[in-house]
């Protein structure tokens, strides 16, 4: 995707400008990294492959909007609370990508769903699933559309497709007034390939196996249309995409320290940073006003990392980054080699991985051209109060 | 403080019933330990020591009325926004426990202290922060009052007291328009004790450094009245009061795996934990709808932990915790142990680090003998643009 080079630094003079005058901690996007994200993945992809980009990652009904107008046919969502924004929102179909086992939410989604005009796509693993989704469309008289999950190796949630019992599943939902769209897959195991060749040989065994299991399920009559597949390091260390139809990749919009340390992406390609301040030094560390409530203490995705620091920490007048490796709640520790820099210099931290940080943010400064904008993070706080069921 | 027993275990039918019922993931809030914990902070302490618990463990309206109303003589804060929070409603003094290098949040601070009436202490350790605190007051007309900041071993903020320069800038502050209140230090570096008694060590140790550099400075004319210390291991695990005239314990609200593992806390202690519902079941894991996005990554406070799990499952019909061994962003994997929990089955997690969890919700179910409150995280997203300077 990029190539690394030894001059790969952020651009925080010109990518990032103004992130200095800011009020900090504040996360950052550069708005023309952001846009160039957003515009490579759409090179990425075959032109016959849906983009149905992960919302979990931003949370923005902004981002939401430009990935839609650069050419995504659909959003993906981790939990009801987040998807009813982007459904109230009417930007749809809406992917639950998160498999429910109560009818109740996916009545009120499905309700939702239909004041906005829009489509919900739900995912199921397990009998008490297709049981919820079968409840909630006879109970409602709205239509139930859902993906059959399967594992493809990351051994969290789908079905197992060696298990004569995930066939029966999927006859049950065939048979049942319950739409089945076809097959849907997260790979996120590649988190933990020691580089982009490993990522790959997930993406292809990935396809191998949903392609394997399509065609047992033909065997029985039961036809799944839709093949959909996750994750942004199999989606840019792709292994073509003969036989896919829709690609739900999220954190491509931002990228991360995770992604460069694949070799998915340059670090100057990263789009989300914090802007943090010095506001105490001693021998050994500057300490910032960032720390685990605001860089999360995530060391990657699916606790799949293998380093032990925090993040980079840039200065624009040091062209190498300081580690940071270790967090309290408010403060961050930077290893500074040595060279104290100033009470009230201003840094940017790249971290291991954007989606958590955007989550402990009501909202966010992307930086433009002109003036930086304010955007909330709409879909973050949609918990039970605010969402009757969920 | 709680005896360790051989049944040491969360009630989840007595102090946390009605978890089951609350649509998950939810962090709850055991109304009755969370009083009892209360209580025993006011037990442990000398009646002449005040308590001025620290906000960011709960950041709860309520929760801080309720330590008010058991005998907290003031509350203590980590951030300007957070402090702004309690200030506005009165409670008060409060304490920014947080050393600023800029004017403008201490002059915002003052003011709204002024509307509120009531008082505000910050602390400082370095000429920038003096400056700020000089400039705030010349420029506001309003008192500022703050302590120095002592760096007792945890090397994050703070002056070193060995350091010439440290005594100056006690003289500078004294001989300026700035009240100094005394010595506060917070000896985080409790955390990674290796039991009780080596927190005992470090809390003994916090104070003969403190009480040590109070003479250095009372030898050359300055005088330092109040001396205020903080964390909950080493006010837990003190080694007496002399000397010292506030703490400012935090976590002792809740308490935690953390608090546990140090010795300080029985496990049946803990207060704070989040219900969560078993989504989906594989050989190996049941997979939980509470992730890091829920549960946080934290190992611990100060990345001080020792452990690799991300906290402790508890469900009704077994005896013993089971491990949650891994993190998605919306998904927890909990090691069965080849005894699978039924999809839909509900637990109780009990958490390595209760303050980051609070942090990640919006809202809490303080669970009661009468019907569960839904309590607001009032002081969580109090950013830049809902405070004009920070």
């Amino acid at each position: 995707m990029n190539a690394l080079t030894g001059s790969d630094r952020p651009d925080l003079s010109g990518q990032f400008a103004g992130f200095a005058d800011i009020i900090t901690p504040r996360v950052v996007v550069s708005e023309s990294l952001l846009t160039a994200n957003i515009a490579r993945m759409a090179a990425i992809l075959s032109p016959h492959v849906a983009l149905h980009p992960h919302m979990k990652t931003h949370k923005s009904l902004e981002i939401a909007r430009r990935q839609l107008a650069a050419g995504a046919k659909g959003l993906t969502a981790s939990r009801p609370g987040e998807a009813s924004v982007f459904i109230r929102a009417g930007l749809a179909p809406v992917t639950v990508a998160y498999p429910l086992v109560r009818p109740e939410p996916i009545v009120m989604l499905g309700r939702l769903a239909e004041e906005s005009g829009v489509d919900v796509r739900f995912i199921v693993d397990s009998e008490i699933g297709a049981d919820a989704l079968e409840t909630a469309a006879s109970t409602s008289g709205l239509p139930a559309r859902a993906f059959l999950k399967v594992d493809v190796g990351l051994h969290r949630v789908g079905i197992d497709p060696l298990q004569p019992a995930s066939v029966h599943l999927a006859e049950r939902i065939a048979r049942s007034p319950v739409e089945l769209l076809g097959l849907l897959s997260h790979a996120g195991q590649a988190y933990a390939a020691p580089d982009i060749h490993g990522v790959r040989e997930v993406a292809q065994r990935e396809r191998e196996i949903l392609l394997a299991f399509r065609d047992k399920l033909a065997a029985v009559g039961v036809a799944t249309p839709t093949i959909s597949v996750g994750s942004t390091p199999t989606v840019i260390a792709n292994a073509g995409f003969d036989g896919i139809d829709e690609v739900r990749p999220g954190n491509y919009a931002f990228l991360d320290l995770s992604a460069m340390r694949l070799g998915l992406a340059a670090r100057a390609a990263i789009a989300l940073a914090v802007a943090a301040t010095v506001i105490s030094v001693n021998d050994t560390h500057a300490i910032i006003d960032a720390g685990s409530k605001v860089l999360s203490s995530d060391l990657g995705p699916h606790s799949a990392a293998r380093v032990t620091t925090y993040g980079e920490a840039w200065l624009p007048d040091r062209p190498e980054p300081l580690d940071v490796v270790r967090l309290s709640e408010e403060h961050g520790f930077v290893a500074h080699r040595g060279k104290r820099p100033a009470i009230g210099s201003k840094l940017l931290i790249l971290p291991n991985h954007a989606c958590p940080v955007i989550n402990l943010a009501a909202e966010f400064t992307l930086l433009t051209r002109q003036s930086p904008i304010t955007l909330p993070v709409d879909a973050r706080d949609v918990g039970a109060s605010s969402l009757a069921a969920r």
